[in-house]
């Protein structure tokens, strides 16, 4: 039996088709061009732009607006804060993607002042969750140190903190707004072989919360279910992770919301 | 029967690959990666040099300069500027790109700065085109809401006014310089889902331009049309965008003028 | 009879393997993407952290720092030097990547004073190394123009001035400290027409360089013998760069110790 929360992976990403959001992508340049192709391949139209000049200004014809501070710079981060407050004041929902914000002091006013402007969705490793929620991690660089396992506490408290939907991404991803929750598995143990996967991730969340009626914490589901389907396919073909970051694409293009609805591992919690 | 025009374009591809022109590419994070490797799979020889301390200097050293707006900032506006103004100074054509100008005032602005230092080719898809031209138009992002067959007007007053060979690219692609007219056909439906392709055509417009004695006209129908040849190899052959992108460097590195000659859909008009 | 250099090669991988170490990694926009999953392929952890604000605190943490000028900017410099004094003062050791650094004054006076910040090792092509240690040179733009034959004398000269190993890569490597030498070869006649394979090399170098207790030279010997072994295998599989782009990644990935030590070329001066 297909649970309602299945059901509106795949409703949600026919529907993510048919409109094809305009998303607005600040991430980093390491992620830019693989997001862009994540984004076009499920059907969004992502939307680079970051400039102080430009970036609210852009934010308020965007469907939503998502925010990476992979390669952060204190000109970007000012583009950041232009884009979320754009996107605040617009009434469009903004994703933040806290990238080793553990990691060095400018890291860690930065996302402090991202966090005050309120995202609607916050995803990240369990290292970066864990430390966001201001417990002890053993993240080191970019790459996580815990388990999800682990983070799901921090997860639950950090989403009442915040008052945003919390998303883990791992072996096995934990979403919750702190209230409902749910896990979904499936992927591969390549994608942390791939560099930028989880920021194409976020930008993908960006697509589905950008596409109404669902709530961002289905939207959330929806897009990490899409993500875990699509990598699953890749891994099943691929040689390693060179070839996995070329078929996952191919994957996520030839997807739609029947096929998705059949193989997404959605559990409620 | 091989037309005067089809004729040239083998004997630019060909010429081009001999020369191996040096190639300034002033263009976007999403496209860097992509664009020279298009350029480097067509022979060409693409340096991505932006900063204002050396742009302008650089500039005099390469056949050609291109301009792409993508991931515009202040300080990458100024580069842009000076390489362009030095690729004037010396005689240089330089090509420019104003992706989604219609979309900020930031950008608008850009634009008309860029296009009164008189670029020799302007290359965008319909709905930069025509907004160019002063035409309303359907943009969004930076994506095209509008046809080529609509935009063709608007291109042929654009040529007049700018004083400049004008590109509108999507399923048939339309160049002008005012007087003469083209339609390229070929290419596939996968371009506009894997990002930066149109990014990567203006560098290759450049590496064209960069090869005397080929007019900026022809030097833009030719690069069409090697554009479009690759594409349609490529489509052949791949299961989805993510195939699509390495096959289409795999096609372009793979082709010669006799193949480009046979196989490209020049119509003059 | 396999050489104690060459098995210095398989076990180096080996070790780096395991501790996949933290290697901060300054490069250009164009190799960011490409590089990261390079280092990834190859077991280490890659992270793109450039701000000034942050490129020095961040070194402290790293194993080694990698500095590459390709897509060089006033405030990218200053992160540069931040990083490498860091390195320095944390007896961390970094790898200088002097990309086209004779073409412009902007680049000139870069490069001198990053070399005044003594890097443990400096990987260019022909040209740059020549053009380092004073030669004349015949490059231009980014690619070289000159053989690696022409350039050991070069690489011996600036070793000795600049007390680091010096690596010029091109068909067949010469690496030096001043004192010892080895050459290289393998790889594939692809790998210069796959733009930003030279700035992962030097990435993978820093990854190398990283893991205690291989000196500097021997590591960037064994850097250069892994990345030329991935390049002999993706060649023997690919259809073109594009191809060969991501087979190179596949191969990297499913290399170990042994596979390197039984197919590395290196051959002692």
């Amino acid at each position: 039996m297909t649970s309602a929360l299945v059901s509106s992976c795949g409703e949600q990403f026919d529907r993510m088709h048919r409109q094809s959001p305009l998303v607005q992508c600040i991430t980093n340049y390491v992620a830019m061009n693989y997001a862009a192709n994540v984004l076009l391949a499920a059907g969004a139209s992502p939307a680079m732009v970051h400039a102080p000049e430009e970036a609210g200004e852009f934010a308020a014809l965007a469907s939503a607006v998502t925010v990476n501070i992979g390669t952060l710079s204190a000109p970007w981060l000012e583009g950041m804060r232009a884009a979320a407050k754009a996107a605040n004041d617009n009434g469009k929902p903004w994703v933040l993607d806290p990238v080793a914000h553990f990691a060095t002091a400018f890291r860690r006013k930065a996302v402090a002042e991202l966090l005050a402007l309120k995202p609607t969705i916050i995803r990240g490793n369990a290292s970066e969750i864990m430390a966001l929620a201001g417990d002890a991690s053993s993240g080191r660089g970019v790459d996580s140190g815990d388990s999800v396992e682990r983070a799901e506490a921090s997860a639950l408290l950090l989403a009442r903190q915040a008052g945003a939907v919390v998303a883990v991404t791992g072996a096995v991803d934990f979403v919750t707004d702190g209230h409902q929750s749910a896990r979904i598995a499936g992927g591969s143990e390549l994608m942390p072989k791939v560099t930028a996967m989880g920021c194409a991730l976020t930008g993908l969340v960006g697509a589905f919360v950008a596409t109404a009626p669902a709530t961002p914490w289905q939207a959330t589901v929806g897009a990490l279910a899409c993500f875990s389907v699509a990598g699953t396919q890749a891994a099943a073909q691929c040689a390693g992770p060179g070839s996995f970051a070329w078929r996952f694409i191919d994957a996520l293009a030839a997807l739609d919301g029947e096929a998705l609805q059949a193989q997404a591992q959605v559990t409620p919690v």
